[in-house]
């Protein structure tokens, strides 16, 4: 699904055959070593409801969950799979499609919140699908739908390590989701996505363009093991997700815009090419997105810390002026600047976005795989286009409840 | 716990004064970054059985449990306590011990079975104890009891990788193990462990120095989500115990031997100072102490893929030749190899490994907390008589079961 994937693949097999248990790494530099994301897999079940006939099944008004929810359709899975099950569906398939030598596999990691054992991990359970190589390090992530992504940065961090034996990383997320009748029954979904993590990457890695942000938050959790459905509350999880979203996109924009070049364009909302946003429904994404312009207002006319005002900017837009010294949490709900900001953002959304956002708008929230999910539509549908060209950037949002967020900047 | 460790922590401290963000890495030969662990809490509930008293309790022999299994005692939780407040206890006490300021905290992540939510996840419940920092990275991992030392391993490659940003880690391994009436019950226990991580520590971690093994097996699972019970095959789980030992010994003796400088002892059983094993109960560890014996005599006859012989090596303990020859997997239940390798390994595990064994013989099994139990054990007992000396090694193995196992060393 990578484009230029076979050519990485060989330079990663050149770096295989070199052992680095005896070849010390010291002296390769971090920027040569391009570590990062060589290629991905995405699985999603053939079974699939169209949100329109969803409506009526449910008795809603018509647009309810298509136009309130920006939601086209969504997959399910019948009482044959569970995360087990597409975990081993798409791990297969990444082996098969790239020809992966099983014993060229160093390191398997699993996100996922729709565990069926509280002890035995999935790790375990794919270790079936390498035969002949038991020397596989990794196990399985929980944090709502972060789970993923913590397995990936682990993943980065190892290939990067001193330690790191010359093999890939694969890291799987896959969940479930579904709800219990309801509001949020039409945000349900199912998915896995494996990624293929190694040194030499088409889309790399700087560690340090990461920024996270963590609190102790009940917006989304599943206390009672008899029944699969989360207890969730809607409306402190948007809040959870915008908070979670401000931090990390104001203390990322802060790193790199401290160490950027003079000249370099700062980073902002519209500075990487595109977007990657963990995607519960679209329209989440979409209002969430507005939310960095607000953002970026306010980074033009106060500093960092949010007090001290810059005498000579101004608000670059303009329109913002009323909102910009009102503390964040105070305005999630205020609807004048919903749609200020959804004006103000509606071109850079649907140029940077919209195209990461079309599969879970197809199959709905993978939780843990949503925002690889993602970042397989934009691959797909840009890069198939070959506009993922380099020197590109992607900006990365990954949220799980409860609360724990990253984003990150991947480079082309 | 550490000795020493207020003078590590003031190097820590220089450390964190410098911001890596802007001061580049590059350079930083790994060994002069002494990647490990600074400091280590333990909390175990004050509720507790001897064995001698639960013997009579469920009307088995005398000498069942504290002869058989080599326990002493069992530490259990009241209905008040979960592993969530086990690990908010055990972080809260090391931040308060080594008076730890929570914002130089960049990395906490937990390592558990005994999940109370399918989705959020205790990492976040911990945040509480961060206040004014909500930028730590980090979840909660689970593969049975080896979650803690993916947590490790996770944290010191963090640690070594360019994007660490000068603040510690902390690891969290905490877990109540409670089995059904009948055979498994007495290796029931209680406990937590955090680990504080960072560089120039005072025992520190080579990342080439570690080897793994991982397979799907079904020994020990809790698929039921309404007990907390686990399904356990005892003699299936001490046959996985035993083939993961042997698989990541010889690995990291391989690997170490390998590039080992001429005149250093080669690495075997009795070559690290004192190890450190996962310990369900003190029997298997002793029992399982003694493969390693069984393994070195195999590698001084044969070569390391087990097939040819060296022509002018000899079994150097004598007594094993009757089993060199035979698959590993034949000889796990056979009596007389057991007692034979107890009489070679007797001494050395004395020496060696029982200073470790000594706080779950007391409190029973921990789980992911188990082998960071012994190795607070062992430092109190050993190194609270200033026997901890630089340039000793630890040798560390961790087992959970499903399976997943680490073996790797530590530096004094």
């Amino acid at each position: 699904m990578c484009e230029g994937n076979s050519k990485q693949s060989d330079k990663a097999g050149t770096l295989i055959s070199a052992n680095p248990m005896t070849e010390p790494a010291f002296g390769i530099r971090l920027h040569e070593k391009h570590v990062g994301i060589l290629a991905l897999e995405v699985y999603t079940p053939s079974t699939f409801i169209k949100q329109s006939k969803l409506e009526k099944h449910c008795g809603v008004e018509s647009g309810k969950y298509t136009k309130g929810l920006g939601q086209e359709g969504l997959a399910f899975c019948g009482d044959a799979e569970d995360v087990n099950s597409l975990s081993l569906t798409v791990v297969h398939s990444l082996l098969e499609k790239y020809e992966i030598d099983p014993t060229t596999v160093g390191r398997v990691e699993v996100g996922t919140e729709t565990l069926v054992d509280k002890s035995k991990s999935t790790k375990t359970v794919l270790m079936d699908l390498f035969p002949g190589n038991t020397d596989i390090e990794g196990a399985t992530v929980v944090n709502a739908c972060y789970g993923g992504t913590a397995a990936l940065l682990n993943a980065f961090s190892w290939v990067e390590s001193d330690g790191w034996d010359g093999r890939y990383a694969i890291v799987v997320a896959a969940d479930i989701a579904t709800y219990a009748p309801g509001p949020a029954r039409p945000t349900s979904g199912a998915g896995a996505v494996a990624l293929l993590v190694g040194r030499d990457a088409p889309l790399s890695f700087n560690p340090r363009e990461r920024a996270t942000h963590s609190a102790n938050t009940w917006d989304f959790f599943k206390p009672d093991p008899t029944v699969e459905y989360p207890e969730v509350d809607g409306a402190l999880s948007q809040s959870c997700y915008y908070a979670a979203l401000e931090n990390v996109y104001n203390r990322l924009a802060d790193k790199i815009n401290k160490v950027s070049k003079e000249g370099v364009k700062e980073f902002d909302a519209e500075s990487p090419d595109y977007w990657v946003f963990h995607a519960p429904y679209n329209k989440l994404v979409q209002k969430s997105y507005g939310r960095l312009f607000l953002m970026d207002a306010r980074r033009n006319v106060y500093d960092s810390e949010g007090e001290e005002e810059k005498k000579d900017a101004t608000d670059l837009h303009g329109s913002l002026t009323d909102w910009l010294a009102k503390p964040s949490k105070e305005t999630y709900g205020d609807k004048s600047l919903e749609s200020t900001l959804k004006r103000l953002s509606a071109r850079a959304f649907e140029e940077r976005l919209s195209d990461a956002n079309m599969a879970s708008k197809l199959v709905g929230n993978t939780y843990t795989a949503s925002v690889f999910l993602g970042l397989a539509s934009l691959i797909d549908r840009v890069g198939g286009k070959g506009q993922l060209t380099p020197g590109k950037t992607l900006g990365i949002f990954s949220y799980g409840s409860g609360s724990l967020a990253t984003m990150y900047r991947l480079h082309v």
